[in-house]
């Protein structure tokens, strides 16, 4: 595979369907624009689907999990075993993401790229062993050119056996104790901002927490400061679920598959994606704003507008799952309300 | 029936199975607080249904429908002969709560409680025929005390059919050209605004348009100023719809059964409901925040905190319909997902 195989470009909506979804919709019985947000995505979904009336029945869930050397310098409430703990409760379906793929009828699949305690082969998780956790960022680069090249090429795997199963949404879903930390010092890099202005929380930090976090991403981006390319930021600040995420959007854009982002984590995984190759925005929604202070500014950036705002901060993709009825809702209000004229109701004077 | 029912006591929400369903809830494999403000949904269920993993399978929607003589002054984009038209449209299938109700697997009723247009029985319909529409609220009061009676009892009755069909969750909808003029009014009195504070555009008016509207409702806020008590501003100010969602809400606490609130109109109903009897307020959850610029203030005097912010202006019971999807992910993570203990999950150190 060409290693920048990321580099080619996606798949491109498809205008003329768009254009008949929203004179189809102008027909339907409500008044124009009343299901506000869910009109647009409904349109959006046609030009994508290529179809008048989309469909969200198929939706596959990956996720990526990866431990992080930083953990090393104390920035997370939890300890570092709680990755390899979570995998199992994922498979074994005690996840919140586990209940929520059950209820939507989602595939769930659980990917391994590379955790620091070892555990017995788990049925339901592949494990890619790329590494025992990524390096600590604050005193070398996170991964190496392989280990990149590998997370990427996990993520678009991801992405391949979705399409491969028909999937018509794909998730993308992380865990790995640290990853706030990392995420916050890829899109401060990223977005050329300190680190005050998106660190936070993460899983429960208190006030001195997040001020020993603060200090401990600004000297990974002192150390990293030249790494300006995005892929180069990735692989230096990242992390190899954040990149799997990265590799996933990227894939997901060139095979023609709609993503849902989660949270934070993945907020930031998709803003390197549409660095790294601007033409995958289009293919990207958002489930929610997050409870954790950067997910705003990335979202911003991004110029994305979310369904939900619920106070979440869990990641493992359960804030893209809680959005996916929305969606749907919003295909089948497209697809089966009546219009004026079956309905044979009175619209309003032209 | 006692003219005064909605007076008596509502149900109590049990504190200690609440106290139950939050210790249950700080054991499941997540951080502390990360399901933001699905937690406290799912606790408050619990206290509600009287048991620490509360479910929502069985929902009940009862859509109210009502005509409204202030139209008469111009005060809507749409005809009046819409109400009846999407009364068809309702129990026809082609409507966006028809839709949305099939997906949800509720049962959708219709109640025309009074419209101004004749029409051949229509299978589904329940007619009630209160009046061809209420009066013109600028000239006199909307409802005589018997029409106003007669609808906040068939909310009642409403909500006795959903009970006795073991409804978990209650959504009451409305339908009534011009019924945002007449909730804006009563929104108005029951908060003691003026009616600029309130008024906005409904189903489509522009600019000028408002400019009336806010007159019209100026109008009859001087005319029935006497009208301080919640059900005589009810009376003077409010529709049938209107009215049968205030008696319904003020029945689902008195029956102990939950109920979502839906838009701009139904939270105004519920505000009135809120005032008439305070103990109401405990069994009402809320849907979204909708477009129509007086909400949020009535939001905000019902300290509510709704779900879902999309732009949305339908009513119908729509806003609330697409919410029911994330109470039911609420419950079911609370009820399904593993806790630290039974997953080997480790906490955080206490």
């Amino acid at each position: 595979m060409n290693r920048l195989w990321w580099q080619a470009p996606c798949e491109t909506p498809d205008g003329d369907t768009e254009s008949s979804a929203l004179a189809h919709q102008a027909q339907l019985t409500k008044p124009t624009g009343s299901l506000g947000q869910l009109e647009a995505i409904a349109v959006r979904l046609a030009g994508l689907q290529r179809t008048v009336k989309p469909e969200l029945d198929r939706l596959w869930i990956t996720v990526f999990a990866g431990d992080h050397g930083v953990v090393a310098e104390g920035v997370s409430a939890y300890p570092q075993a709680v990755t390899v703990e979570m995998l199992r409760n994922f498979v074994q379906g005690g996840a919140a993401i586990s209940v929520l793929a059950r209820h939507l009828g989602a595939t769930l699949e659980v990917i391994d790229l590379g955790t620091a305690y070892p555990y017995d082969a788990l049925s339901g998780v592949q494990s890619l062993a790329l590494g025992p956790g990524t390096a600590n960022l604050c005193q070398a680069a996170a991964m190496s050119e392989a280990q990149l090249d590998a997370a990427l090429g996990a993520g678009r795997a991801a992405v391949e056996r979705a399409k491969t199963n028909g999937a018509q949404l794909f998730i993308g879903g992380e865990m790995g104790i640290g990853n706030t930390t990392a995420a916050s010092a890829l899109g401060c890099a990223l977005l050329g901002v300190p680190a005050a202005r998106l660190v936070g929380p993460g899983t429960g930090l208190d006030d001195r927490g997040v001020g020993h976090k603060t200090k401990v991403i600004e000297t990974a981006l002192a150390r990293h400061r030249q790494a300006t390319a995005p892929s180069e930021a990735l692989r230096c600040l990242g992390g190899f679920e954040i990149a799997a995420l990265t590799g996933a959007y990227l894939a997901c854009a060139q095979a023609g598959v709609p993503a849902l982002v989660d949270g934070f984590i993945s907020s930031v995984a998709a803003l390197c994606a549409v660095r790294m190759n601007p033409s995958v925005a289009p293919w990207l929604f958002y489930g929610h704003r997050g409870a954790e202070p950067g997910h705003a500014a990335v979202l911003a950036a991004l110029g994305a507008d979310p369904l939900l705002e619920l106070g979440l901060r869990l990641g493992e993709g359960s804030g893209a799952a809680l959005a996916v009825p929305l969606l749907r809702q919003a295909c089948a209000l497209h697809g089966e309300m009546a219009t004026f004229a079956e309905a044979s109701v009175s619209d309003r004077p032209a």
